[in-house]
């Protein structure tokens, strides 16, 4: 174990300007957007899949852990920081797109390639493909994202079911190509996704079993015919059937994707905490925020937002029609955009500014033009990780640095109206006992299931708010979990809430960790089977077990 | 390795009727549709997973190599003989669908449940659900067709992404399960696909790692509107144009499937080889080939049999009017069948089949009614194997025992017409040479992929025909993959002619399977990363690698 070893063989590997230890940098590094302990002793920032391959052999040869991120903008989530001290590695100088094929719609792409860098190509090619959006910063990578099982908001939202062969390093420094990309000379290598023999993608997902230097993704061919959509729910009593409704129309075959905000998440998108109004109470107050949601173009309680996706006018038109009659007396507010109602808007805009004070072309922008759901990366979400703050939003927002307070919780829940309603009933009652908002969004991943987005937002510089905060979400994350709610993916400070396994997937998925990183130096404590802490406290079940979580201290 | 041991100790674990050592039924199933040599010293048939997890320890044990099975109706891709001689654990007792969920549009099953058995509760519940049929016999595993990577011909044809949490027993005996299932009360389980942490189930896919003994798997709810329709192209020279038409159409979002057969696969459904009009010449001339098209309703060259299902009849009206608009002028018939139009061929069916003696609700029942692209199974298929049997079909078909040949081979190709030409060109040329048909049926999975299936069928009882049969096989499988078109999946007879992966993917998936199978008991052979007489006469390029396979023998 020498670090001091290790960072000189790392200079040497790959350049002294790419091993970064001045402390401002590793400060920078350590902090989240919530409280963190762990130590990062070094920043090194290989630049191909040859480095990153160098730089394991050495941190193997050194017995130091390594902990990879590609542009480390997982906010919320924990941003850069591991969950054990380890060498930070960043994949963000790799950044190129290495293959882009407009006829048979995939890109290949490095870690470092973010949403915004991917929507420039495709907008300089004049491509007829688009990508999936991210509801978060544009500057995030689309590896990363992907690989932490992040999601989208269109057809091709779920990501990882549009990943077609992954180059790996693995611990040791091997590399696997897996799916086709594995044979000479394969026609299908970044068309057929599954490959010959065990299909091994998922096991780079959530995961510590190797860095992901490469990835072939697929891209959508536009649809002929774009809507999107708006509906406003003011009472919670509708939401059962508003769910139940979504869901069959999902089973029918319509061909459409929508997600659910409520007024608290997009009310902090526009604007911040109002704290002159309340002077200075929190949590928001009930007659505030019915104020607040007369912002801009006005919001509901519940606010949907969809968009169909149709091959010819005419299809696009009957599914409209279907959605139409399946929300009609069910919501309050219905509101479809195509391409001639966006024109329409666009001609009444200025006039309607001046009566009103309200921007329509922004919102047709918002909504329609450039909306997230055609795959336009877009700033604006991160707005909301400012709204506790006191000082106005930066022009250049660094959560981290700005310490902004921000958890992310991920419950899953089925796709039905009473159990979308229990979850949300938890998450309002338990974000009020501890007087943060319940900021919430949902999306409808697919026919059987709706992924919720929690966000608390807090002020890190507000004394005392870091730990209440931090209650507030381990209480959220537990009671969820307790409910049935498992989340689809989790943060730094989530690891150890989890519960373990019923069957023998610790001592398994231990063996497989060991076989393919013996000195487990590869993200050590990152989505693993069990948590750290568990296994000393607690007798694991097996000696297989008891061994590797020993070995470990 | 105690053989008569391991008996005795499986004797007493699952009792004495459930172990088989007749010599009769272990010479039955050592007998594929080709040539075998295998060795089955015992057929074990456990009930249940408690059982399967008893059987694992006891060949553990003893060190002797297990190969399971469902329903082993994996018949031109070595039926149930295992790629080592090893004994075979049938799973057909677990037959039990333990869930059923018409709401959530899922069921959950045990290896021994076959399409038939689920399409009958189904009907039985008066089900709103359909499930994706299969080209092969309706009693074959669902399981087994699955963790095989086979595919049906629907919207969830690719049946591996409609999996939804597995129960693995692993080699040791010990129990993961994947996804969600893990957790305790989890009430997403059965709808969200992916759990927390790395993503396993592909693992167990194509692979030698675990025994699948419970599945959850979704269904798809029924279209409003179904739409089936049938082109033809009698002119090769037109293929190019058909398949790249149809990748547009699959990529501009219309809900279509579609699957193309060749002459040589619909005549062989129907009839046998014309052995008495050819005088016994081989292969099938071309005259004779183009009176066989004239059989029953007509075929062309090649077939497109696609289906369109919709959420409504104005979608699906849009939809066909998009299909007929591309495909005009390109093909040689055009029709389609929805169910106004299946009532009036009902209507006068009588009277044409009075006049032209051609049975057209036969024709609705098969192309609509009861559509293999409606989920409803049929035997049909099945006839292709007795083609050149001299011998008529019987009643109950058992390729295996009545000697039929049949080897199948499933390449990948890119979906565009330039790469489907190549390979069809690939396939009648060697077929030529080696005086079989070209029997084809090509079937497009997704936006950017055809997965092909080739069928080799001759007749065991003619001397020679078994090596003519493997040679041509051979020569067809090694050419396709040197021209970039590597299977979707591999048969028995075709393991040893995989190439090498060009990068590390030996050694770390075989380092996976000994941490997690180490005695190598469970299915030695099976989908290994490269094939065993290869890592014999070659040397490996890594120590594991070569220490793996010394040891093997």
């Amino acid at each position: 174990m020498s670090i001091t070893g290790a960072i000189k063989e790392w200079q040497k590997a790959i350049g002294e300007e790419n091993v970064r230890i001045s402390s401002d940098i590793l400060k920078a590094v350590e902090t989240a957007t919530f409280v963190t302990k762990q130590r990062i002793p070094a920043v090194i920032r290989p630049g191909s899949t040859e480095e990153v391959q160098k730089c394991m052999r050495i941190a193997n040869r050194n017995g130091i852990a390594v902990y990879p991120v590609s542009k480390g903008k997982n906010w919320g989530l924990g941003s850069r920081v591991p969950p054990e001290s380890a060498v930070l590695m960043e994949l963000e100088r790799m950044n190129r797109i290495s293959d882009f094929n407009e006829e048979m719609a995939y890109v290949t792409i490095e870690p470092g390639v973010t949403f915004q860098q991917l929507f420039d190509l495709l907008n300089e090619r004049k491509s007829g493909l688009m990508m999936d959006g991210i509801g978060s910063t544009p500057e995030s990578s689309i590896i990363g994202n992907t690989m932490e099982r992040g999601h989208g908001l269109g057809p091709y939202g779920e990501r990882f079911d549009h990943v077609c062969g992954l180059q790996v390093v693995l611990p040791t420094g091997e590399i696997m190509n897996t799916g086709m990309e594995r044979f000479d000379g394969s026609a299908v290598a970044k068309l057929h996704r599954w490959g010959i023999g065990p299909f091994t993608d998922g096991m780079f997902t959530q995961s510590n079993l190797g860095i992901v230097t490469r990835m072939n993704l697929f891209l959508m061919v536009k649809p002929a015919f774009f809507q999107s959509y708006f509906f406003d729910v003011n009472d919670e009593n509708k939401l059962v059937d508003l769910f139940d409704t979504m869901h069959r129309l999902r089973h029918s075959g319509v061909n459409t994707v929508f997600r659910i905000f409520n007024d608290h998440r997009l009310i902090s998108f526009i604007t911040q905490y109002p704290w002159k109004e309340t002077n200075g109470v929190t949590p928001l107050p009930d007659h505030m925020l019915k104020k607040l949601r007369k912002i801009w173009v006005g919001f509901g309680q519940w606010n949907v937002h969809g968009a169909i996706f149709s091959p010819s006018r005419a299809a696009g038109m009957a599914d409209r029609k279907m959605i139409m009659k399946a929300f009609r007396g069910k919501v309050d507010r219905m509101f479809f955009l195509d391409e001639m109602r966006a024109k329409l808007i666009r001609l009444i805009a200025p006039l309607y500014n001046w009566i009103m004070g309200v921007d329509l072309i922004k919102f047709v922008d918002w909504g329609f033009s450039k909306s997230i759901l055609r795959g336009t990366p877009s700033i604006a979400a991160l707005n909301m990780c400012y709204w506790r703050k006191k000082t106005p939003i930066p022009a250049v927002m660094d959560p981290d640095k700005d310490r902004c307070g921000v958890h992310w919780y991920c419950p899953t829940v089925p796709f039905q109206g009473k159990h979308v309603l229990r979850a949300i009933r938890i998450i309002y009652d338990i974000c009020a006992k501890y007087k943060l908002e319940p900021n919430m969004g949902l999306l409808c991943m697919s026919e059987r299931v709706i992924d919720m987005t929690g966000a608390l937002i807090y002020d890190r510089d507000v004394p005392g708010e870091d730990a209440r905060a931090m209650a507030c979400h381990n209480e959220l994350v537990t009671t969820l979990m307790k409910a049935g709610y498992y989340p689809y993916r989790l943060g730094l400070q989530q690891y150890d809430l989890m519960p373990s396994p019923i069957d023998d997937t610790v001592v398994v998925m231990n063996r497989i960790k060991k076989a393919l990183d013996p000195k487990n130096i590869l993200a050590p404590g990152r989505y693993e089977p069990e948590p750290r802490n568990r296994t000393k406290t607690k007798p694991a079940r097996k000696p297989v077990a008891k061994k590797k979580a020993g070995k470990k201290k």
